[in-house]
């Protein structure tokens, strides 16, 4: 086994070493020298492409269309909505200057003072403001609505403690902003977006996810409701994978944006917001892999199936390629990534190693024996099982082993869970339970006092208040003994 | 005809309000409240996004992985590169700061002086620093050669005067950076990256282009050779459409980027860089487009073929519908791109010099009559040509003539280049005849200071010293009658 994989910390010693040992030696990404700011390296920018290009065809098959607007957003911009600037203005990049001149000493560039800004600029945190701003100029009608528009960007925000791919200073990711006439059509479509990241989520990255609405204090800036998708990680850990947020009439009167509607009246657009990052790789990681690497779900893998060849003379790897050749172009047709590596500089068992590390879902491995028999090794990423098949059929069952190994990968998290989500009556047996890793189902007054404190005494926070209706009986608050109208998802999260 | 289209200013009267009524009116792009950035508005970016997917294929195509590097660059790295700080330290946007706080008297936010930075980040205007300083660290070896990266990213460089699309602050672009073991391996990638482009433009885009190399003070800040493609607009000024620069050793020995060689030996990495960006978006409306809009050509247009009923009745359109929805099935079986646009709130004049406006390549029309006749009317937005055709075999002709289209559109700009491009003895003809907007080719004597002087008395630059032989015979140079070794290309240019 490679050097590598064997200085991978284990999960259960220290699981966030663990997370940043594997990001690092998977080839995902590392730090830079400009602090919080993360570089992905072409491994995890191939799953983030993935993402991306699912997402995107999601987003157009509902009617978005992508746009692209300014990076730079003024100032004052962020003052326009109160709720906003107290959320996002704060800890951010500001632009003062536009120009650096030669030292007087020689010794670099430096400020030039002469070259202020009237009004300093700020990197977006997010575009609200400037995207409202331009569609006070695009929407005078309701024939004008809705406004479908996403657009896929860089964002930065000024993190102290930063986590490659969970949290970093600036990140990669996705915002629609949208427009429309009328209430219920932007609160349908902040459900129906939070609709699109749960698919996503379940279908593609393998990880079930709880539905539900944000309460207040945790809410976007600016959001009259908030609906989130929470995961939970292989630590108990919950992590906020995407939200969607109803904005009602905030930035519309923030930026004075309004319409004449169908009866002649005039009246303030309605807003709906929604985004997921690359902080969608670092749950990937966190959901699935183990102390052998990643474990990447089959439709999102960059490769989805490694042939290597195990040889002992040209003449054998000769007669391997030619089969391989033949298997890797079936299944090219099946729709199916596969990579033959063939590399003559790297033996067989290190390529093991570096593909389990890679999570790569299938391995199929080819030696002499396996020419003589007309056979071929597979591997399953996911248990590690191994079994030898005839070559006869095997594109096929190559194809039907990835889908099995989707959903199996799928069910695994969807049983964590399951096995750690508890019910939580009193607030002691909370503060007990809450050090296990859980998600708690547990009776809140519905008060951010008794939020606050829970957060506090605990480090667990509502995550959501869940859409569906297997808790929604009415008990008595755990910490204060007030009417509860349902139980509320508590856990502590990334 | 509708209202906007009527107001497009015609393109001999005034070419720059022409172009920038375009860019407005048919709804690519428009300015933003932060100077010198531009709203990429959706069909603009549609445009663009066909860009990306065909270019990204390429680049992997030629072995090339996608990765992504910070925003945000040191001050001081820019200064690592002596010719590099030059041309990129100057005029940029500059983080000072990576606060706000409340103003003392309530008026909004204002920058946090405790919150300065203890060294300034600029906002990268390219990313050759920033990549070099992290290539550092990947490679040791020869084995770990070649890189071959791309990025997909927004850049930022304080431009003073700018324009929709072709000169912007902000603008988004792909950075290709690569890093090899030998100087030819580097040279031979950077003139396998112009032949890329080079291909794009012609094939794709439908602009002819002339490859060459640039002269050394037109060369990119920091390279050792910088190959061009340049293309000839209607008004017969040249814009730049991409390039591709060898950079020698010059950012390996800045950022002390060395590798071990097959010999055991320690040298510094050599490397490449390479770019194109939403400047394309322009030279395309600019070197096809004409006074009812623009012409795009099929291979990028978003929507190819749109189909437009015309009906006077509810059974008049259903029975259209039924016709037109058998023949959009097939031609999107064909592959082609097809809009049925049944909008019921515009009228089928109000659509035509729409679409004709948005520049797509291909009208059907159905009407009553058709819909006897079983035909369609046909019209090509490059000729204006209408003519009537039965619907058997309609997809096929379509299909076919959208491919003739494309070479129709490319041909016209190759001839209109032909037409526009001579070759000038004297200095006191160039004089007159860069007037006309022409490309001249001329004798040079290879000095700066001789180029300098054209550029100042005429505004025309050397665009590029072709690589093709056609003009390779010596010859005396315009100006001072010094010896030439062969003509090169001068324009003015955008």
């Amino acid at each position: 086994m490679a050097k590598e994989l064997k200085e991978l910390t284990s999960k259960d010693a220290n699981y966030a070493q663990w997370y940043q040992d594997l990001v690092i030696k998977a080839g995902l990404a590392e730090n830079s020298a400009v602090r919080g700011c993360m570089v992905i390296k072409p491994y995890g920018y191939a799953i983030w492409e993935r993402m991306q290009r699912i997402l995107d065809d999601k987003f157009k098959e509902t009617g978005h269309e992508n746009a692209y607007f300014p990076l730079l957003i003024p100032k004052s911009f962020l003052s326009r909505e109160a709720d906003h600037v107290e959320g996002f203005a704060k800890e951010c990049a500001v632009v003062t200057h536009y120009r650096l001149k030669n030292a007087p000493d020689g010794s670099g560039v430096v400020v030039d003072p002469a070259a202020r800004l009237e009004e300093e600029l700020i990197i977006r945190p997010t575009s609200e403001t400037i995207i409202w701003n331009t569609y006070k100029n695009w929407i005078q009608s309701y024939r004008d609505l809705p406004i479908l528009v996403n657009q896929w960007a860089n964002v930065m925000r000024w993190e102290m403690r930063t986590r490659l791919f969970l949290r970093t200073a600036e990140f990669l990711w996705q915002e629609g902003h949208t427009a429309h006439a009328t209430r219920e059509e932007a609160e349908e479509e902040a459900i129906k977006m939070q609709g699109v990241y749960a698919d996503f989520a379940e279908n593609y990255m393998a990880v079930p996810v709880i539905r539900g609405v944000k309460t207040a204090s945790e809410r976007f800036a600016g959001a009259v409701e908030t609906y989130t998708i929470e995961a939970m990680m292989q630590d108990g850990k919950a992590l906020q994978a995407g939200t969607s947020h109803f904005l009602g009439q905030n930035f519309g009167r923030a930026f004075d944006v309004t319409f004449i509607d169908r009866n002649g009246k005039t009246d303030y657009a309605w807003a709906s917001s929604w985004g997921v990052s690359t902080r969608l790789v670092g749950a990937l990681i966190m959901a699935h892999s183990d102390n052998n690497g990643l474990v990447l779900p089959p439709h999102l893998a960059p490769v989805q199936v490694v042939i290597i060849p195990i040889y002992r003379s040209a003449e054998q790897l000769a007669a391997i390629s030619e089969k391989v050749d033949r298997i890797a172009a079936r299944l090219r047709e099946l729709g199916v990534r596969v990579k033959f590596d063939s590399d003559d500089t790297k033996k067989p068992g290190w390529k093991f190693a570096e593909y389990e590390l890679k999570g790569v879902p299938v391995r199929l491995a080819m030696g002499g024996r396996d020419l003589e028999n007309d056979t071929v090794e597979i591997m399953r990423r996911d248990t590690l099982e191994k079994e030898t098949r005839p070559c006869a059929g095997l594109e096929e069952y190559v194809r039907d082993l990835l889908e099995e190994i989707q959903s199996g990968i799928f069910r695994k998290a969807l049983d964590h869970r399951a096995r750690r989500t508890v019910r939580v009556d009193t607030y002691d047996e909370f503060k007990e339970r809450i050090e296990e890793g859980l998600f708690i189902m547990a009776h809140w007054d519905g008060t951010p006092e008794t939020e606050e404190r829970v957060k506090n005494e605990t480090k667990a926070t509502i995550r959501c208040i869940p859409l569906d209706t297997a808790d929604a009986e009415p008990g008595r608050c755990m910490v204060t003994g007030r009417p509860s109208a349902r139980r509320v998802l508590f856990a502590r999260a990334y």
